[in-house]
């Protein structure tokens, strides 16, 4: 393999000064780029709670930073007061969104490096979770890089890939999960041609992906949810990759609204359908999906079209679960950095991801 | 049955004084709702061009009574003349929208009535033009009335019933086909709870089908399209209900784009899935779909999301077929006002629609 030269430019980054965390502002995306160099409490808080800063590991990558960025910023010089203002920056980044479990997982790293940090000066503790932050942002680099290669297998050059919501660089850090193999392909020289779900209600494939795709020059055509069966019966794709939010010890995988539809639609047409799954997403504490619990969100999502006028009428009823779940017979594989899986999944992903796994 | 009392005020009507046509501007539905009284040539026109007056048989009734509306203007008081100034109305609305069918079907049929009337006064050839306007109209009530009744065999008080796009009384007459049945059980006293697809790119599920099942006070729920098939997987519907914008002779369906993949999630899921289907839509002259051009439609459709602001980066190549193609195979029936057809279609479509049928 060719050595790889980064088409994208990550997200979510530490400042050169090592001050601040600079992210593009999503919510502005793709109308704008607008980049923020985020250093006090209240605009980090603030960046995640507003979704300017999206995606599990994204959050996890951003959290480690911030916390870091608080932490250099004290003015404690004993152990036990320096430990009291962690926690509280801790706790207070920790409320900014209640479901994203990398925030929580990523504070919790970053709370070992200041509790194995006892005997030592404040500064050599900042120090530490200086290194811990862009360990963690690293590893998310490799883990991504690992998927997106594995992903090559799965396609050849001129292929079509749907896919839906936004697993790119954007939701991660560089080259993203279900995204990923798109752009390293490109750098390659293996051209795939991508169909992108715009994915309402809130348009992240339209919003997100196709502006990252078109970014990175890989070939993109945005659809709507509902014209992927069209695309599909046409002969316009030969797979469909998507991200996941959650994936259960039997391979039962949780992801946005419209993905178990999708996987339907793609079996119906003998389009193999793979999930892009981090480690860090699979959950062996539930056994199949029916353990995962599916949020409902704001009927607003449906009605007012993201952040701009209604297209419904007041006070019209909506449904609006924020994923659903892809039964496992629907996968003929799940693509994660330590492989392919193939079914049945359970051994696989214990194997994997049991024990010794992080 | 109970006599029927229409809960919903019809879309297109003869103005009181018979010299203009009444319209509700279904552009500015549904956050304002604007009656226009049109009788100029330019403003007829406007209307149908504009989308103000949509869907295949309104559009069709709406000229019908436009031309009257026109001819009842007239000034010449010889047949040779009149005809030349109908021909040129004729021609003139016609060309207000190249691909709908009914628009031309009933300005041919309003011809008939002057072409018939070489030997009568004028005033006479335009009373006439108004009795088959008024014709028109009724016989496109009693052709949903009738598809609506025959609906009500396949749900029970309960039911939940799936829709797509717009099949009511704005796209038609009073009741409508797909959603004739969801309002006919209302006034039946029939409890039925409807899930609308919003229907993207135009959004007529969240728009107009939301608009006319709230003001009818039936219960209804919006989803985003790609939300459907959780909705079937937790049973909350029971069947899924369609209109059509052309059947072939082998019963297969081109209606709004999202319809067929609807009835493969629907077939999954063992949920019967129905075309309702007006004769006019009947094509026996299409051996099967594959005889169906599929229209592509602007690409700001998706990108600018209605009248509103773009949520896509600018320059993003779109695919955008305006209708999909449903196979027969999956369609248990097709509800014509005739009756319920069950496969295979072929021969009941010949019976009822073939030689005699209109």
């Amino acid at each position: 393999m060719k050595p790889l030269i980064p088409i994208f430019t990550e997200n979510v980054h530490l400042s050169e000064d090592g001050a601040a965390v600079e992210i593009l502002d999503q919510t502005r995306l793709p109308n704008e780029e607008v980049t923020l160099t985020l250093r006090n409490r209240e605009e980090l808080f603030e960046a995640i709670a507003s979704l300017r800063v999206r995606g599990a590991p994204a959050i996890g990558i951003f959290a480690a930073y911030a916390i870091y960025i608080l932490s250099n910023q004290t003015k404690c010089r004993d152990y036990e007061s320096f430990c009291r203002e962690f926690r509280a920056n801790k706790d207070y980044l920790d409320s900014s969104r209640p479901t994203a479990v990398n925030l929580r997982k990523a504070l919790d790293r970053m709370e070992g490096v200041v509790l194995a940090g006892r005997d030592k000066p404040v500064e050599d503790i900042v120090a530490g979770l200086r290194r811990e932050a862009l360990a963690i942002h690293q590893e998310d680099i490799e883990m991504c890089l690992a998927i997106a290669t594995f992903g090559l297998e799965l396609v050849k050059d001129g292929d079509g890939v749907l896919t839906h919501c936004n697993a790119g660089a954007l939701a991660t850090s560089r080259y993203g999960t279900g995204l990923g193999t798109l752009l390293l392909a490109k750098e390659l020289g293996i051209n795939l041609r991508a169909y992108v779900d715009e994915t309402r209600p809130l348009l992240q494939g339209a919003r997100l992906t196709t502006y990252e795709l078109m970014k990175a020059g890989v070939d993109c055509t945005l659809i709507c949810d509902n014209m992927a069966a069209q695309v599909m019966k046409e002969g316009k794709v030969q797979a469909v990759f998507v991200g996941c939010d959650r994936v259960a010890a039997n391979g039962d995988t949780a992801n946005k609204i419209g993905t178990s539809g999708l996987a339907i639609l793609a079996r119906h047409y003998n389009i193999p359908f793979y999930v892009f799954c981090p480690s860090s997403t699979v959950d062996l504490n539930c056994r199949t999906g029916e353990d995962i619990t599916i949020e409902l969100r704001d009927p607003k999502e449906i009605t007012e079209l993201y952040f701009y006028m209604p297209v419904a009428p007041r006070g019209v009823r909506c449904y609006n679960p924020a994923c659903d779940l892809t039964d496992r017979a629907h996968l003929p594989g799940i693509v994660t950095e330590k492989g392919i899986l193939r079914p049945p999944f359970e051994e696989g992903l214990r194997r994997l991801f049991g024990e010794g796994g992080r």
